[in-house]
């Protein structure tokens, strides 16, 4: 990278590690747990999401932030499901940061919240620098993807507290190799959870509920 | 964007552009025919680089520039294929600029090379400013990701030449949309040649490499 690219960038990321330690301090107060989904565009974090909010919000107050490049499908797609919804446009930035989240968030009650999740743009790197004050942050690996990604995107899975295999459905189809890629996921991210799921056929998906809602027990004990 | 990135990232892009020009150049004296490959991770680049360089290689001098963030899987793949790899590891970058390709080709004689491939690295937001001097810039796009990925990433598909809807053979295991994927292409690109391909089963492989040597032939004359 261009040396005065790398300086401006510490510097940026430097202010962005102060936002998001406000932005957590924020959420901990309001008694919100904050979820981020990061992932490769179409690894399935908005059908993930789908069903996610569908069956918290019969129990819970839940929210949901949504960052892509251009439109509004996202925010649309997830407002059927449940709960408030806002699109956080980034225009050409491959990442939301902190200062895009709070200014999100103006205007929303986060004492009124239960669950807020954040759905970043799709991208397996630019991510992975900014925190955004989450209790917990979910990177997604669909099946079609391939195996090897954790090794070849590290950051991004060693920047993540929870690993989630999507599209399960379509593993038999792609000869995907679980133990391979639970190999390569525990490679670059020793001892971190992996979950399963497919929002297709629903599988997985009651388990991965109930994790959020433990997760949630667990950080607010 | 932090306003001081934009202004360095502004001047970064024009020294890129000037390198592109020259690379261009070089690339016309040595009459080699240059095809980047850009996608979101896991949308089947070296999988159709495997089948693209086997096939082409009986008949030309071939070789692939692969950049990745980590390892050289890609380029130990694609040395079982055909021709001359070499491997550009990015670290953190998310993107390859000219310079790292000027770089990689270092020691190679382009004049004994028919085609050369560069492999980008898996990103559908940050490859798209960077012009690596190449005839073709070829995006994919694989029926897993979803119909709707042009619209949603509009840059990378508005800097392509040419769109490769790629693992066709999975199109009916995910009620793949063919009309709405060829339509936000177009409404994105409009006129953008779409071709399709199963790296699989083979699909389409024969018309994908016809349409490289007819892009070479062309830009010969």
């Amino acid at each position: 990278m261009h040396p005065r690219i790398v300086e401006v960038r510490k510097n940026v990321l430097r202010k962005n590690d102060l936002l998001a330690h406000d932005l957590r301090a924020i959420f901990e107060r309001a008694r919100v747990f904050v979820t981020s989904l990061v992932s490769s565009p179409g690894a399935g974090k908005t059908a993930l999401l789908e069903q996610t909010l569908g069956s918290l919000s019969q129990e819970f107050r839940v929210a949901t932030l949504v960052g892509d490049l251009a439109t509004d499908r996202d925010a649309r797609r997830l407002a059927q499901a449940g709960g408030l919804v806002r699109q956080i446009t980034t225009g050409t930035v491959c990442h939301l940061d902190a200062d895009m989240v709070r200014t999100a968030l103006d205007g929303w009650d986060l004492d009124a919240l239960d669950f807020l999740f954040v759905e970043n743009v799709g991208n397996l790197v630019c991510p992975s620098s900014y925190d955004l004050g989450e209790n917990l942050r979910v990177v997604l690996l669909s099946v079609t993807e391939g195996e090897d990604k954790p090794l070849k995107y590290p950051t991004i899975f060693h920047s993540a507290d929870l690993a989630v295999i999507t599209k399960t459905d379509l593993a038999a189809a792609v000869d995907f190799d679980w133990d391979a890629a639970r190999a390569n996921i525990q490679e670059v991210r020793p001892g971190m959870e992996t979950l399963e799921v497919s929002a297709r056929t629903g599988a997985g998906l009651q388990h991965w509920v109930a994790r959020l809602r433990e997760r949630r027990g667990d950080a607010k004990t």
